[in-house]
């Protein structure tokens, strides 16, 4: 093994060999989303300055914005203290990460009771996802 | 089953009962730390208004902060569009979420070739822990 991959050695991958991943929108500092990555993914996400994920449902890279045009450029990667969490400080294209259409995964607020969706769909995720799915 | 658990019923637990938690500083956007919370452990964190983690190492309920007295002060709680992922927006009590007495677990940078240590040590992780351990 090349020392070219010390960096994706240092990563503690878990048991199913992926890294939880967190991405942050740069220039905000708001939480996108939350998805995660296998030793692939991380070296094509770096190879293509691009966020390329694993998707568990679909057990394949997952280039995110492939579909949407929704591509993640990444600014800065950083791993937390145990070497188990990635976090990706990323420029969301198009302004929207969620498949609902919404600019960040998290849009549900705990108000004492519940979940409440509190943040506005910015576009029609039919819209989104109709170019290649016609 | 009472209603009053229908938000905890909401959150899709994994297979062991999990949920991964990002706990994000609220006045800066600063990402703190990652963890995973059980049902109790987010009962508990609503209950208190304070972190509670579930401590996969030690296998019990973990108060953060409970050693260290770096607590969490919870300020705003989010779930993400699957319903399996938390967001913790928080005050850190002390400045520092780290073991390693740093602000944030995610010091180490991506320079290109390796992650590098790039934010200081605020405090001596001796002098954190000697409170209970002398």
């Amino acid at each position: 093994m090349s020392m070219a991959h010390k960096w994706l050695n240092k990563v503690r991958w878990d048991e199913n060999g992926l890294v939880p991943v967190i991405a942050q929108e740069a220039a905000t500092g708001d939480i996108l989303m939350f998805a995660w990555m296998n030793r692939d993914a991380l070296a094509k996400t770096v190879e293509l300055g691009e966020a390329v994920y694993w998707s568990r449902s679909r057990k394949k890279l997952w280039h995110k914005g492939e579909e949407s045009g929704h591509t993640q450029r990444v600014v800065e990667m950083r791993l937390d203290c145990d070497e188990d969490v990635v976090l990706l400080k990323i420029e969301q294209v198009g302004g929207i990460a969620c498949h609902t259409g919404r600019h960040s995964c998290f849009f549900q607020k705990f108000d004492g009771e519940d979940w409440q969706a509190v943040d506005p769909v910015l576009q029609d995720p039919d819209t989104i996802y109709a170019k290649k799915h016609p």
